[in-house]
This record gives C-alpha cells, sequence and structure tokens, in this order.
C-alpha cells in the first residue's frame, strides 16, 4: 500500500534489504499459510481522502492477497494499531468497522487486537493464518520453462485511481472552496481505496482441476511481480504489451494525464490482483475464465526478463529497487 | 515493551479499546498458536539507550512470551520493519543481529521479513505462531475458584532497570561529560535490556505433569495480568505482599530511590514472565520449582482483586485503564 510519494524509497529500501536478509530466512513452506503487512500514515495512506472505514478494509485485503497467492483459504487475523492523541474514539470506531466487515465478509477470524499510542500517526499492523490442502499449496518458486503467465483483475486502474485522488487534494489543500473533481472515475477511487481481493481464482482453478505452478501477490507493479518470480523460479520471461490488461477508464484518464498506460501497469503498483503461472495444457482450462488474461510465458534465465511492447520492439523488465 | 514515560497512555488508551471491541474478538483456541506486538520509537523504546542489537532480541522474547503462555512452542515469525532515512545499514544490521540470534537460539524460524520507509522514528511489527498439543493448551480462561496463583522469575527488575536508564539517560542529556552510573546493576539493567523468555517452564510443567489451568504473559505488571486472569476466567484472587518475588537488588535500588518495591511489582510492567493458576492437589509438584513462587489463590468474583500487605491489611488490586 502506498500513496504516490512513497513509491520511490519503499522500493530502494525493500529490495536492497530484503536481498541481503534472504540468506536467513526459511522459505514459508510450512503450514498454515502466514502473512503479515505494517501500514503506516503518510507512507502508506494519506487520510485525507482516504476514508478510515475503507482503509480498515483495505487493511485486511492487502494482508489476505497474500494468503489467496499462496493458494490458501485466510482463517485468523490478528491486529496492532498505534495510535496519536489525535484519532478520537469515532475515528477508531470507523476503522474499526472497516476491519470487521471485511473479517466478516470473508470469514477471517478476529483472534488479537490491540491498542497502543503512536508518537505521530496511525500505524496498523496485521497479520494472518490462513488454511491450505498441503497437495494445493502454491509458492513464488514452482514455475517451468515455457509456462504460462496468468494475472487477475485489471492492472494500473488502482494507482490512476491514487493519482487523481492526489491531484485533487493538492487542489483542495491550495484552495478549499474547491470541490474536487470526480466525475465518471468512481471504477477508478474504488480500485485504490477498497480493493476486492480475488478470492473468484481459487474456487475457478478448483472447480476445473487447475493447478497454478507458481503465485505471487501484485503489490508494487507487475515488473517488481514478475521480477520476484524470475528470481525464485530462476528463470526469464517474455510478456506481451498488448496482451495486459488495462481497464479502458484506465487507459482514457491516463492518456488525458499524459501518462502511458504500459508504464502504469507495470510500475504503478496498488493492483492487489494475481500473478501465476500455469502448465501450457492448461490453456484450455484457463481460456474460458473471463477475468484472466493469459500475459506471456516464462523462459530460461538466461534470455532475461522482457516485455515486447505493440510495435515489435523487445525491452528488459525493471522496477525500482531491482 | 515500553519506556516510562510511554506507560500512562498505553494503558488507559489500551484497555478501554480492547474491552469494548471484546464482542469482536473470537478467543485464540484455534491452533497454531498466534501471537503478534508492534513497537515503535519513542513509545515502546528509546534508542537513546536502548542498543538496536539487545532491541532486535527483545522484540522476538516480547513476542514470543505469549505463545508460551499459550503453552505453546514458538515456531515462525514474519517481520515487518519501518525505517525513517536516520537509519543506516549498519544501524539495521545491529537490529537483524540481535532478530536472527534470538531466532536461532530459540529455534524459530524467520519465514518473513519486509522493509519500508516511515516518515519518524523505527516501527517493529513481529508475528509468530507456534505448535502446541491440543491436550497441553493452556488460555487465559480455565482457572477454578481456589486454585494456587503462580509467578515465574522475579518482578520488578526490568522496570527499575528502565528508571536507572532514563535517569541516567536524563543526566547524559544536559551534560554530555557525565558518565553513566551503572556500577553493580548490570542485572537490572539486563532484565529491561535483553530479556530471558522463561523457556523452561514448559519442559518443568511437562516433566512434572503439570498441567497449567490458566496462563497469561506478564508485559505491562503483575496487577493488569491478574485482572486480566479474573476477568477470563470470571473469577476474583487474593495474593500475598509477602510472596512476591522480587529480588534484593530490585528491593534495595528502588529503596535508595525512594520507591516502594510492591508498588513496582504490581505495576511497573516489562517482566516478561508468565503468570499461571494450577490445581491445588499440584502444590508438591510446584514447590520444587525453584523460580516460581506461590504467591496466592483464585476466590470468587464477588471477593474482587485483593492484596495482602506485609502489616496484614486488605487492598483492592488496581491496574491503569481498569
Amino acid at each position: 500500500m502506498m500513496t504516490a510519494q512513497s513509491n520511490e524509497i519503499t522500493s530502494v529500501i525493500k529490495y536492497k534489504l530484503i536481498e541481503k536478509y534472504v540468506p536467513f530466512i526459511d522459505e514459508n513452506k510450512n503450514f498454515p499459510a502466514f502473512a503479515s503487512g505494517l501500514f503506516t500514515e503518510q507512507i502508506d495512506f494519506d487520510l485525507a481522502y482516504f476514508p478510515l472505514k475503507h482503509l480498515g478494509y483495505k487493511v485486511i485485503v492487502a494482508t489476505m492477497i497474500d494468503i489467496l497467492a499462496m493458494n490458501g483459504t485466510p482463517a485468523q487475523v490478528r491486529i496492532d494499531l498505534a495510535l496519536s492523541n489525535r484519532f478520537t474514539e469515532e475515528a477508531i470506531d470507523e476503522l474499526m468497522s472497516g476491519i470487521t466487515f471485511c473479517c466478516t465478509k470473508y470469514n477471517i477470524k478476529i483472534v488479537g487486537l490491540d491498542f497502543k499510542p503512536s508518537a505521530t500517526g496511525l500505524i496498523i499492523a496485521a497479520s494472518m493464518t490462513g488454511d491450505i490442502k498441503p497437495e494445493r499449496a502454491v509458492s513464488k518458486s514452482g514455475a517451468k520453462e515455457n509456462e504460462l503467465i496468468c494475472v487477475t483483475g485489471d492492472l494500473g486502474s488502482a494507482y490512476t485511481g491514487l493519482i487523481l485522488l492526489e491531484r485533487e487534494n493538492k487542489v483542495f489543500q491550495a484552495d478549499p472552496s474547491q470541490q474536487p473533481d470526480f466525475v465518471g472515475v468512481d471504477y477508478l477511487l474504488e480500485r485504490y481505496l477498497k480493493p476486492e481481493p480475488p478470492m473468484w481464482i481459487a474456487v475457478e482453478t478448483n472447480n476445473n482441476f487447475l493447478q497454478p505452478t507458481s503465485m505471487i501477490a501484485l503489490k508494487n507493479g507487475l515488473a517488481a511481480g514478475l521480477i520476484q518470480l524470475c528470481n525464485a523460479s530462476k528463470l526469464g520471461c517474455t510478456i506481451f504489451e498488448e496482451k495486459l490488461p488495462i481497464d479502458i477508464l484506465t487507459f482514457d484518464k491516463l492518456k488525458e494525464l499524459g501518462i502511458v498506460a504500459t508504464t502504469i501497469a507495470l510500475n504503478g503498483g496498488e493492483d492487489y490482483e494475481l500473478l501465476f503461472t500455469i502448465k501450457q495444457d492448461d490453456y484450455d482450462k484457463i481460456k474460458e475464465m473471463k477475468e484472466v488474461s493469459v500475459i506471456g510465458y516464462m523462459t530460461a534465465e538466461s534470455a532475461g526478463r522482457n516485455i515486447i511492447t505493440n510495435d515489435n520492439k523487445q525491452f528488459e523488465l525493471r522496477a525500482q529497487g531491482y
């Protein structure tokens, strides 16, 4: 989760340090599935335009997506909140209502809740366990050469929503009499403020006897997700610009703003969709699923991580911090 | 975990809100054991006197103590760090060395690690799962009337260490040429800066076929722990001042500072010991364990929560926020 300003520092610090400490980390192949997230004011969200109820909802979604990426079912969550004294009890109620609403909707038990003071703003830590059938478990590292790369939903719409929210917030801060102009962009705002987890993918793949060979949650953009997947599986990849699932509203709005939609789809982040690989033989099963796009295939590591553009040029995929 | 200044606000906010949201929380009787903690600079620790390596170690101890309180064995931990840009890579290495050292020592797998930027100071979120044999699981709520109340280790020494650290820090801030005076108080400082979890209790109780009927980790003082235990079991309690395990060094140092040791043992916090109840019939088993003190017994709820002082007066137990 991020505000537009925090995007750069997040990635640069993050990947350098994570790479350094990889030797200390046991890959979580144990059961249950186990995920966590830390969300801090200004860095991950700006309360000037992020309603607390939506924030509570999104924190749960942002944590459960990692359980879904292991092919698990979210089961239990613990919430640790740190609050500065500007938060009223009503504000806390709003935040909690979003948390409890999302947990009820997705049948997640809240098994722990703690409140602490904070010297600055709001800090939310969420940790979650999930149930996994061992034979259905998926990790980042199971992809093989020539397997197909799939992505759920559409990319870049949430980040486009964030751009619009930050733009209107700046206008409002400069002149509070200005009303925000959000006509016709509800979908984009909702994708950023209240994303829905792709719960249906586990049901669909299960019903179609389809087992993803590797999977990862898309939080920091498709490019970062692909690079992580490639690194974990020691492979390369080729994806096609024309196959990227970009919603027409996202495309038009970004064009209006003078931004190339492909860049946002690759590097915007905030998608909370799933990126996964399947065996080529499973193509017939996946093509029936409307909300899944096949965007490319895995290659040998030596071939690198590439995108073929609409004008048939090849570029190396890049993400901040890599 | 706390600095002396943060003690008051912590408790007042905390218990009011926790009580309010109790109806939303499913008690964690599911397996695995699951615990979490959120630690923020200034509120939970002051880096002016808290070495980062010790801090990393203590964060793990402060989280695993909740797994021990369920009679579980800590198994997997996830760490989410938020860092402001004043933290160098060397500083992060120090912190991580304490985390990895403690995890290696207690055979806890680090299964997740994430780094994010922070707008202010250092924020550490830790979440942990543990293994429990269902027949050995213990919760806060299993105590019965007349059962014996036991506590591991000694109480108040860590908080006394904190008082000394904050006093010397103030002297140093006022005049940096002053060297801190910590002669002869190593034990007190270590209890605050590098507490050891009472791992031995699970081994000892198991070897003696002793099953605690309820258990809770002591983080915010004995009084708060007892009140939570009483509330969960819908009982009262009576404890005896003369039975409180207060180390002689703690007692002497507090006397020198003009502070009553019993107050610190009851309300100081930072002990990271275990409070538990046992059946009266198990008294013979517990009395052989040197590091366990029997401090009182559970009563009917209507009798209230009381302490009998050395001069045989009865007072109601109080903790901030209750």
